[in-house]
């Protein structure tokens, strides 16, 4: 960055001015948008629903390898995710940061043209938020509000028993590419002489700091007359997530080693590092993938859609919760998924 | 505390359930609270609102001297206070903190306590959040969801030349609250063998350390058919609240001095601080007070209420926005509200 402007300059109001002068109102929902007590939406024959995420600096995400548009972006889609996985179209975001003194106004210009870009792209305004000092590291909270028609929204607790399992997309790239770039930075912290070595791994890394939300999935559900029977995000690693579908559900579940789906990139990328491919799709986490349950019965519609895998099926709670290898043995699944209070 | 539970003993989804698992739903909107991707909130024929507060440690609250439960509590009231400023009723709360493992589980409890005491009161739900480990110091982000009838909300921007300018409750006793804290902190730091000496003074540490939001003044204006034409709430000190009502209507103001409302506890801690009673009052902020504006044929029906005081009235922009002294002078009210970006 060539300019730097100290935020003080401007003020925090000043701020908030400059970061909010060019939203453009996409939801005829909204009401009132940023710059009063509180924003104001409109959901007349619509039920919202609404999900929030913290994003904290050292915790969630390193600025070492993290460029502040894709910061912004991620922000964004992480909460939209959450919306999706209920069935539900977003529609409105706030956003709140705190920020220390070493941001410059051009650093947070660049965090929100990454914000803007996301709620362009998946059709959100951007309706409120704080800005804060902090006094070290840079804090992001965003809350995602969305609609649904009535009763329309899929719980994590009501799949059934016989049930498919299904996954969109691919598994165990975003924490491939997280494996990546954390090696790169201790190569640097070692040695800063040594450039980063991303060749051949866009696809990894892209997975890792430009997650994209499967609005594409929902609005195929819509039109396909598919309504799944439970559902959520894979955010923490699928293995955390099927527990969660079982607890809520009170069933069991058994699921193919052979039918997760795993990137080529993201194998050749596990072989490198000398790790298995299957842990890494199971408890990698981070994938904002959706996975879902469908009756038996729906199995050729989904069939239409090459980003669904059919993964396994829902058994009875006595069956327990396993995973069948490719080599015929069976696994007890356990949540290795990211924790954030294990040391 | 006598037990220290660590948190990591839990784990977050062991958390999440242990900090949720006693919420009693009080809203009929709220069709699904905690435990999915998002909730579900039912709206038909209202409008939405909703506002969003980040509370950090270090700069908005020092937990040498606030105790858990009432920054729990706080940390809700000051999101609610934004619901009531916009003439709406609160409805909702989600609640995303992240910690650092000096917390214990019996710590968050105490913290809890203080938001389900809170949501209890002002009869909301909790209905999610999101929960995350920090590396150094406590971060609170509150979402508040409120409901109003349609187009009933009351912005900033709406105030008409001529408008009284009213005030609830009484202002500055927050900012002395503080002063007093700050000055106790500062003495037990150089003497830890001093105890506090907060006799006397449970009026200004009370303003400080567990502030209401004026609920009642929004049932007011309900009952007695009272619409301010502009409202917002008093965060930053009355000043600066005042430049906010008079840019965005594009208006001047009045205000007298010998009509701001300071009880005699905050005249007399004030005194005794050396401080003047009327710059505590004008810039001193975190009274969570409303400030509105009504048209003058209202006057009579607000008479009806002791907590609210007419403090001045809306001029031309060309009239600028004044304070007049007891002593006949004249100045212009300035922003000397807190600024988080200010050194």
């Amino acid at each position: 960055m060539e300019e730097r402007t100290e935020i003080a300059n401007l003020g925090e109001f000043g701020l908030i001015d400059h970061l909010t002068k060019n939203i453009e109102i996409q939801n005829a929902s909204t009401i009132l948008g940023v710059g009063d007590d509180a924003a104001v939406i409109d959901h007349f024959g619509k039920q919202t629903v609404v999900t929030t995420d913290l994003l904290l600096e050292g915790v969630h995400f390193d600025l070492m390898y993290t460029p502040l548009k894709h910061l912004g972006y991620k922000a964004v889609v992480v909460n939209l995710s959450d919306v999706y996985a209920m069935n539900a179209t977003p529609t409105q975001i706030t956003l709140s940061i705190g920020i220390s003194n070493r941001f410059s106004v051009e650093a947070l210009n660049e965090f929100y043209e990454g914000v803007y870009f996301a709620c362009e792209k998946y059709g959100v305004d951007l309706i409120g938020g704080d800005t804060s000092s902090s006094l070290k590291g840079l804090v992001i909270s965003v809350t995602a509000i969305g609609e649904v028609t009535p009763n329309a929204f899929v719980k994590r607790s009501t799949a059934q028993k016989g049930d498919l399992i299904c996954v969109s997309g691919e598994l165990g790239g975003a924490y491939l590419g997280l494996t990546l770039m954390e090696r790169e930075k201790k190569i640097y912290q070692e040695n800063p002489q040594i450039q980063p070595d991303l060749e051949n791994e866009s696809y990894i890394v892209g997975r890792l700091l430009k997650p994209e939300a499967r609005k594409d999935i929902i609005e195929f559900f819509e039109k396909n007359n598919i309504v799944p029977t439970s559902m959520m995000d894979v955010s923490d690693g699928i293995s955390s997530e099927i527990l969660h579908l079982c607890k809520q559900s009170n069933l069991g579940a058994v699921v193919y080693e052979e039918k997760l789906p795993i990137a080529d990139d993201s194998r050749k990328a596990a072989y490198k590092f000398g790790l298995d491919p299957t842990v890494c799709a199971l408890n990698g986490g981070e994938d904002y993938e959706l996975i879902f349950t469908l009756k038996q019965e729906d199995y050729d519609k989904i069939t239409l859609n090459e980003e669904i895998s059919v993964i396994g099926y829902m058994a009875e709670l006595e069956e327990g919760i396993k995973l069948h290898t490719k080599g015929g043995n069976q696994f007890n699944i356990t949540a290795q998924g990211w924790n954030a209070f294990q040391q």
